[in-house]
């Protein structure tokens, strides 16, 4: 991995599908912290879906990448020069919004310090981070599953969707999925516990498909996807139902979202769609530490990882996050971990 | 009004909307009250839109009406017999499921007497019945409306929507609405109270008319109609929205729905659609009573009623109720009110 100061590039808003044509890899400008500043050199990345929605141009919940200027997300790094109290120099550090880039400056509050080693410190942007607590809050909070009741998570093998349907067992729920291929349909019966699991790639009808895997119908649906797959499933919502509504990433890249038609059966059973934002929930992260670091040492949370190596895999890592590619929280190192 | 007993029978499964084929006028059969029964001579009905749920052969939240079997819904009459403990000859009734029909015997659980005349007897199917339940559950259990925040209603000249209208008025809310014509426009504005009102029929675009009457977005929608004008408003809903979903009126005439393609917003928004029924919700009928009855004492809700004369007039009462043909609450009317 080269020694330089280096960055990537958001360019420009994307039609579809991210390509290399999005990103540019450049030379980054140095400079020193100011007071209150801590300047960090970076060690690794998390690529999340949710990093597709700010390359829109629209603003939603989070303001849009600029073109022109580096792509920021949760990232992991060590202090190499501190003007603020409470950081020093060789402090492991991880923010919401590390810029992508060798090292870079930035106010202290910016980032939090990593304080045990007794984890891989890339756990702290998945499993420990946003994505562990998207999957506690969404599932226990929103969806708020009794034990014995039906839940069904789409994206199954992906980060967040892997943590609520294990959180899910733990919780003595009958736990079903939908993923996108047999590779993954495995992964989540055969390594992390489902109950069952769909491939859709490989349904003939994706409702039929759902009321195959889901045979009590649904109590707790944990929506990734968005799209026929909400469709499918909202005709098999129990009544009283909850729909925890956390991602839609089978329309990110869609010009125009797909049609839903079946939302009639919130009427009949009663039921609710509550989107939510992780960033809201954020007082919850205490009780979501001390669960998942007990869950991680009695080895009842299975995790894995997909690493993609230097900034110069950021494009090819983007394109198989959100199509599915491979199995694993994504991330990117651009340095190895320090002793 | 004939003396003879006579009833209205369900025909048969309607396509789209129910015409004068979905019903007949027949003689209806007498039975005497066996032990825990009394008989109940009718003297008006409630036709209300949840009704058209009921001929479509699919068990919803309720059952299906039969082929051959009489219409049954809200009703008040007088009873004439008894062998229940309770009830008296002379004693005014209202019943969820009175048949449509002249006179009718059944067990006396399926009846509540009405303990005072203060008002007019036909407002215990509608203001102080179950449309005003729906009103007051829909909005401020499932809604949640705070003061100051922006209230919007669909169908809002219907029964249901009136109320909640003038409800959300007096919770200190601001109040928009969806109508379809002018009249019913001026009625909500001039009427009732409301702050703004489109008609969805004159409006060019539907998106446009629902900014223009929430200039400041939407905290609480009431939906009645479901379709074109529930993707329209989920373009202007507020952070932490709330949608009531009480009906989709607009629907159920339909071989297939329409399409719905915003939901998305309600990831941004952090909002959620929640469908009730009302009868999960009869714990909260002393307290609405006791507000309605106070409100309705100081003039602060406004009512009107359609009334229409005997059975024969059922099957135009139901096309006009929902086609929105007319203002105010639909009623039936076969016996003139005891003195």
């Amino acid at each position: 991995m080269s020694e330089a100061n280096q960055r990537i590039v958001f360019v420009d808003i994307p039609k579809g599908m991210p390509g290399p044509e999005s990103f540019r890899l450049e030379p980054a400008p140095r400079s020193e912290p100011a007071e209150g500043e801590i300047r960090v050199r970076a060690i690794l990345f998390s690529l999340d879906p949710y990093m597709r929605g700010r390359m829109t141009g629209r603003k939603t919940y989070v303001a849009p990448f600029e073109p022109g200027h580096p792509l920021a997300g949760y990232g992991i790094g060590q202090v190499v020069d501190s003007r603020a109290a409470g950081f020093s120099p060789g402090d492991l550090v991880v923010s919401p919004a590390l810029k992508f880039q060798s090292a870079s400056t930035g106010p202290a509050r910016g980032f939090a310090k990593i304080a045990t080693r007794e984890f891989p410190l890339s756990y702290h942007v998945g499993v420990l981070g946003m994505p562990g607590l998207t999957a506690y809050v969404g599932l226990l909070d929103i969806g708020g599953p009794k034990s014995g009741e039906s839940v069904f998570v789409s994206a199954a093998a992906s980060t967040v969707g892997a943590l609520v349907g294990q959180i899910a067992k733990l919780k003595g729920c009958r736990v079903a999925g939908s993923v996108g291929s047999e590779a993954k349909r495995r992964y989540c019966v055969d390594e992390l516990g489902f109950d069952d699991c769909l491939d859709y790639r490989a349904a003939e009808r994706l409702d039929q498909a759902v009321a195959q895997v889901c045979p009590g119908g649904i109590d707790v649906y944990f929506e990734n996807v968005g799209g026929p797959l909400l469709d499918a499933v909202l005709k098999y919502i129990n009544v009283g139902a909850r729909i925890a509504l956390c991602g839609m990433i089978s329309q990110y890249n869609l010009e125009r979202p797909e049609p839903i038609y079946n939302l009639i059966a919130l009427l009949a059973k009663r039921a609710c769609i509550q989107g939510f934002i992780i960033t809201d929930h954020e007082q919850r992260r205490p009780a979501f530490l001390a669960d998942m670091t007990a869950w991680l040492r009695a080895g009842k949370i299975r995790y894995r990882e997909k690493v993609f190596e230097g900034f110069e895999s950021v494009p090819e890592a983007f394109r198989s996050m959100l199509s599915g590619g491979h199995l694993g929280k994504t991330i990117v190192r651009v340095a190895a971990d320090p002793d």
